[in-house]
């Protein structure tokens, strides 16, 4: 069977179950949510077998001792991802709330609902428990999913896919609620993300290259996970201590993640005060400074910042830091440079505080709080399959409710037009 | 200056006006709105002149009676699309609204807000009053437009635009908000639906050929506006006259859009009864029949269905007819050449509403009432700025609401993680 044929062949499938499950009830799906995470910890052993399969073709084909790490599932690891699966379960399903209602004036009555999409393309590099992960936050939301894992991690995603599809065949449930894409070839992805004819949207989870890849490539609409190049502004009147503090998280804490902050913007009414005691702590965090000519004139013993500094997302322990006048060049800088995911500004004025939550274009407006703090787990969301950097349905973190759509429900007694 | 900088020249000054119009106050939006409306109604002599050139060169290329009548502008026409600008001042600002807020364990507080999108490229055919209905839309949604208007109407889109900057000019918000490109080529179109980086969605409205087109380059997202294959389904159970009446509406009150019902599908055990009476009732109003074998059983003097006819958008008095077993055929008939816009089913019997509300995937699911409801103005939206058969961001009608995203607006008091 040629390649295309293949994929859409899971297209068909999935989609098909799609409209099934689109009926089932929130108690069907946590009850084969439930039997997956017993069947995961029931089949650890050979979890960790084909797992090993795939950690020694690493080790053969020189992955990076990182990527070594990302791939490796022991007991813990294990546990870990039922509990994940556990988790799903519980919480609430969003399939059926309704949004809002109302009765027309020739007297039918609309309801807004919440629906499954459809049938979910994921995309992701190698941490193999993503294949869990991904497939039960989509069966809760009542869609299919297709998963396309990284090759590195292909043993261990296929166990995975087999102990999940076990489950489902166990069920009243369909096993084609849960896909995983056999083959390795490079090709699957190019058919995937332009199946139009059955896949409603892609979400891809992984570095530059893939995201690149895809957007090249798509026809599909694509939750995209990309850039998060985050600031934090300063302004003139703020709690020194509380500044620090937010400072330090928001760049120190896991300096590798997209809610990190990249650029410190301080207002010039309080950089003399602020900036040295600042730039100390940060060096004795083993972060690299990169600032300004201003900041420079308050500091001089850092790097001079160039205007690529200001478009770099570093994902690592440098910091650029730029002086600048007032909230408003704070709110500009930020539109120009930044890609729309976490912004902060730290300050006691009221009117900075609104005129910044709504003049910053990004998917969450801080004020008096790190960055770090958009993610699903801690927006309260329970799980998360991606941070959203998309303007159009789902923006920040998304869970369960962003893996929905709606329609109207529409009852009537015979009305026409 | 090449084709493409002038295209991304619009691009850059209208991001640049909608980061200030996110600003703007409700007051201010439908002040000018209000001042549009006027200058319309003042400027009506010099419409109606740049009207007659685009009406005279029609003639001459021989446009067809059905598009010169499209394209005329008379004194009742525009007073039309006054009152459309003046009723979109009037609606509620969607921009503002708290969608949902709560606090989180840290006590970090978080409110989803809804906000503009930010820049909306509007593609559209030959009525030009859409130029005027689109920008007001966008510009009380606190979006920015880019307006790619028809040919055959340059200049009375040109006249429209320049009338509408007018007035912006004249108030407090920048006149790049809305932005008509001037030029007619055609890669005007491919440079607009390619410039990701300052388009954020794109809204096409015209025949096939263009959504086919736009499908095929867009890099921006895009909202569309395409086919309408919907239909009826009379269960077993019904009343019968209002099932007559239902269907006489769907199918012939204005068979050419995109709610009216193209096939009929019929519950076995009512054909009998229902079949010859409503068969009778189409005939009188002109309506070619096409039914499946067992209709013909029924009424002979009709033409055969064949397999084309189940997917085909007649967009015209023909109808095609199909008995099914029961309701679970009847969805599933649906689901496979159906185009997920509007579905209704006509019954008494509640099991099978909900089965039929809950199975069908579409945008819209009808109980006891005709598909010619899907409408922004029969929705109660105000306004509409299309219908969107896309399953993310907005489904079903497109009123200001849709034109909205959202942000996750957080306030807090040092908190880290």
């Amino acid at each position: 069977m040629e390649l295309k044929d293949i994929i859409y062949g899971y297209g068909e499938a999935a989609k098909k179950a799609s409209l099934k499950l689109a009926m089932a009830s929130t108690k069907e799906k946590n009850e084969v949510l439930k039997l997956m995470a017993k069947k995961l910890r029931e089949n650890r052993e050979e979890i960790k077998i084909e797992n090993k399969k795939d950690m020694e073709a690493g080790k053969e084909n020189n992955l990076s001792k990182a990527l070594l790490d990302r791939l490796l599932l022991d007991d813990e690891r294990i546990e870990g991802m039922v509990i994940g699966v556990e988790k799903i379960a519980s919480l609430t399903d969003p399939v059926g709330e309704i949004i809002t209602g109302w009765t027309t004036e020739e007297g039918i009555k609309i309801r807004k609902v919440k629906v499954p999409i459809g049938v979910i393309g994921m995309i992701y590099e190698s941490r193999p428990n993503v294949t869990a992960d991904a497939a039960a936050l989509a069966l809760k939301s009542g869609n299919s999913i297709i998963l396309r894992g990284g090759k590195e991690a292909i043993n261990s995603n296929k166990v995975i896919a087999k102990i999940l599809r076990k489950a489902l065949e166990e069920s009243n449930l369909e096993k084609d609620i849960i896909n995983l894409i056999q083959t390795t070839e490079r090709d699957a992805v190019k058919f995937l993300v332009q199946m139009t004819e059955y896949m409603d949207v892609i979400i891809p989870r992984g570095g530059k290259g893939l995201i690149r890849a895809i957007s090249s490539m798509a026809k599909v609409p694509v939750i995209y996970h990309d850039r998060g190049l985050c600031h934090t502004y300063i302004d003139g009147n703020v709690d020194l201590e509380m500044a620090y503090g937010i400072c330090i998280n928001a760049k120190v804490q896991r300096p590798g993640v997209c809610n990190a902050m990249e650029t410190l913007l301080v207002n010039k009414n309080i950089a003399d005060k602020f900036l040295p005691t600042m730039i100390d702590k940060f060096k004795k965090e083993g972060v690299e400074i990169r600032g300004c000519e201003k900041t420079r004139e308050i500091v001089s013993d850092i790097k001079k910042a160039t205007i690529e500094d200001w478009g770099t997302e570093y994902l690592d322990l440098i910091l650029s830091i730029k002086i600048v006048e007032n909230t408003e060049e704070a709110i500009n800088h930020i539109n120009i440079y930044g890609s729309g995911h976490s912004e902060a500004i730290i300050t006691n004025d009221y009117n900075n505080s609104n005129k910044f939550s709504l003049g910053v274009d990004a998917s969450t407006v801080y004020t008096n709080a790190s960055t770090r703090f958009t993610d699903g787990a801690m927006f309260g969301f329970g799980a998360e399959i991606g941070i959203s950097t998309n303007k159009l349905h789902a923006r920040g973190p998304v869970g369960l409710n962003e893996l929905t759509t709606y329609k109207y429900i529409v009852t009537g007694d015979g009305q026409k037009r």
